[in-house]
């Protein structure tokens, strides 16, 4: 059985990159959530707001979810670095 | 008489001093709103995350919402810049 994957993670690959994945759960999915983590937290919620915008399949955004997590850092030392959760729906 | 505000704006200063705003409207309001746009979208998860992860004064992340809005840059076109807001309130 495949796993079922329902999170798309934001990196520093090119926007589109992240919506077309997003796109592709949600032909198949009812929901994605789009996750992300520290400076890619705008490029998440600008993931989130081209698939609701730009889309004409009636795809919208329902829970926003954020928090911390204790990262160590390249010197050794524990950072919390803050989180974002985006779940992008399919109208019903 | 005075204006309400209950909203704090992230823009390029120190986190601490959105921190230090937002808490000083919570000592007064029961709820502060924290906006941001683009790239002080993480910013404003930090600053709110902040607040209800450090405090012990019973604060604690409500509504969060993000949004578009068309701005004009600087070679004179419109862009869309996503937006983010999110709403820190009293624990009651």
């Amino acid at each position: 059985m495949s796993e079922v994957r329902d999170t798309v993670f934001i990196g520093k690959k090119p926007l589109m990159a992240y919506v077309t994945s997003a796109l592709i759960q949600l032909a198949t999915m009812p929901t994605v959530r789009i996750k992300a983590r520290g400076l890619s937290i705008g490029r998440a919620v600008d993931v989130a707001q081209i698939i609701s915008r730009k889309t004409e399949a009636g795809y919208f955004v329902g829970e926003i979810l954020i928090g911390s997590e204790s990262l160590e850092s390249q010197d050794g030392k524990l950072r919390n670095v803050s989180t974002i959760e985006i779940e992008v729906k399919k109208q019903e």
